[in-house]
């Protein structure tokens, strides 16, 4: 499936032209401490170095790397937040070492191969936007064969969660669809034109609208109710954008509070920093975006609903049957299928359920 | 300027895939009652004719032209919607009048000239989503030399106005500017990275967002503190894409209440069914989306704020200087360069003032 660049750009790219949202990532102090404390805590990574920065933005990652002491940085841009990033090195004295290009990764021709390639790729719930695909591709192009990935190491997590939005979502739908209904009656008397037969085209539409859509969280930790578990991992030097183009996983979650609900289940990432087998960080950091009261980041959790939720107990076990794809429609969004079983510590078993969500 | 279909597709024809989009349409009981009273007050204009519907949509126009008796309605729509406006078609009965046609109107080709002309292209102000070049290309291919354009006339208006959004909108920006200045003084202090260079660009995407872009508002009657003027008039028989695809006029309006603020103009349109001068409507019916307090549109107006307002009379005089174009990276979006001159009823001339605002 080849991509049509213009629509790309429509679709992906033009957000990443604003400031605005530049700023809401530089504002996000998790993500700014790992990639901070990564870097200058890893010093012998970058003196003397040359390191590529895929997707530089507003060059903060590019600047950080020759602040720690790189010989040279290849900061590459596809969006007019090139300009920007190039401003931004000048007024920092960096101009000598920071080179910014603006263009996409998979288009522009480095004259070297480099040290270290850095990158900020990671969408909501790891993989959405489909970014790491790009950096893939310039670590097979320019990173030499002793070369060092930052970050290293990625996984996904998730857990079943209960949440108050599950209901919240149902009853909008519900409200929308009697909504509809008054629609209809009144379409019929006042203008002579009989809905009725799209209302299943309409429900299902608003079905995936409030129901199957996943949603952005910032979970209270308290909200997880049953064990997190690794649904992938990725070795960001080695792994091909085959292993990542389709996520399959079996796990097993043990509930572990007592008489809750299963309202849904709650997805998330982390990467590490901890450079390469032959070549580690002195300093290995953990960047997580998993519950928490006080370190929320700007990605969240992604949140997959079930209606209507289960009571579940202590002890009790759901096992997920997971695979996330990506939609046809748009490579940077994720199909997810999710299919779940619960055995009762009575060791009863509930029917299986299955639930198709999007990540748009 | 060629457009790339697939872009196109991805900024604009995808909300109209929507059933809720159709719905929220459906749901304006001003546009539904102009348009069936258009059509079954001027039968005489369907009975036995051929219609052509260009952006059928939920495929109403079709079914009611239909209804009134026409022989045969060619309904085309460019997206999915056209599934469902053939079950809808089929389900009020009319598969045998109706036929519907997925595709773009420039693309199709209909085995005959039509007698009838009818389409709802209008956008926000009017010419935003720039429908009508469509509605153009349909007539020019596909109209009968004797034939009817439903709607057959459109004007655009203009009037000063006060309200209140001009402050909250000048406040958010400056709100959005002190955490600005906050983020600078914190990337620097935690991160080593001065971001002051940026403060200019940042300050000019800011006051594009907050003050340059044109709201859409429902004003209240009230809030119209001058003269309204036409801005433009349309016949739509015989105008052609280069007599819209730019709008300019110099006009003048009065304050027409004491000591009051000009904080801006509303723009809004009307459209009028009057057949044409051979054959004309029975009975002629108007839409306007002027402020109205019971018959307010989902068009509502377009307002474009001064920042600052500026203390007028009763008597003064707004001598505007009006040219609206489209945007060059999508022609379905408008900029507006809107100059203005109070001549107060001193005879005293205040210093004119420009304004650039986009509709987007
Ligand atoms: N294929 C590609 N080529 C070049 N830039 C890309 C790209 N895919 C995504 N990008 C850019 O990568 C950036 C990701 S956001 C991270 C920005 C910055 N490195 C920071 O950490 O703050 C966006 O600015 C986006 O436009
Ligand atoms: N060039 C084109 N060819 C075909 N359909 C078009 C078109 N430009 C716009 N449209 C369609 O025109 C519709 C305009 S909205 C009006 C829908 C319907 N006639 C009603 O009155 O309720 C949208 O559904 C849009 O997809």
């Amino acid at each position: 499936a080849t991509v049509d660049k213009g629509v790309d750009f429509a679709n992906y790219f033009c957000t990443y032209a604003f400031l605005y949202h530049q700023k809401d990532m530089l504002s996000d102090r998790v993500r700014m401490d790992a990639y901070f404390n990564s870097v200058f805590n890893n010093k012998h990574h970058f003196v003397g170095k040359t390191v590529l920065d895929v997707g530089t933005g507003s060059g903060i990652l590019a600047i950080w790397s020759a602040q720690a002491g790189a010989k040279k940085v290849y900061a590459v841009e596809a969006t007019k937040m090139a300009k920007h990033a190039h401003e931004l090195v000048k007024a920092n004295n960096l101009q000598d070492v920071v080179e910014v290009i603006e263009g996409s990764i998979e288009d522009i021709t480095l004259p070297e191969k480099v040290d270290v390639l850095i990158s900020e790729w990671m969408g909501y719930f790891l993989l959405r936007e489909s970014m790491f695909d790009s950096v893939i591709c310039a670590r097979d192009r320019w990173l030499k064969p002793t070369g060092v990935m930052y970050p290293s190491h990625a996984r996904m997590w998730m857990a079943p969660i209960r949440s108050e939005v599950a209901d919240h979502k149902m009853s909008e739908y519900e409200v929308c669809m009697d909504d509809w209904h008054g629609f209809v009656t009144e379409t019929k008397s006042y203008y002579g034109v009989d809905m009725s037969v799209l209302t299943k085209p309409f429900s299902e539409e608003q079905k995936k609208y409030y129901l199957q859509n996943s949603l952005w969280n910032n979970l209270d930790p308290n909200q997880v109710v049953g064990t997190a578990t690794i649904l992938k991992e990725i070795d960001c030097l080695t792994v091909t954008v085959d292993d990542i183009i389709e996520v399959k996983a079996n796990i097993s979650s043990t509930i572990t509070k007592e008489d809750t609900r299963l309202c849904g289940f709650g997805g998330w990432f982390d990467v590490h920093f901890n450079g390469r087998m032959e070549n580690p960080a002195e300093c290995e950091v953990e960047l997580t975006t998993a519950p928490s009261i006080d370190d929320g980041t700007h990605w969240g959790q992604q949140v997959f609903l079930l209606h209507p939720p289960v009571r579940v107990n202590k002890g009790d076990e759901i096992l997920v049957n997971f695979l996330m794809n990506r939609s046809k429609e748009n490579h940077r969004l994720m199909n997810v299928d999710l299919g779940y079983e619960i055995k009762l510590s009575s060791g009863q078993m509930l029917p299986p359920v299955r639930n198709k969500f999007y990540i748009e």
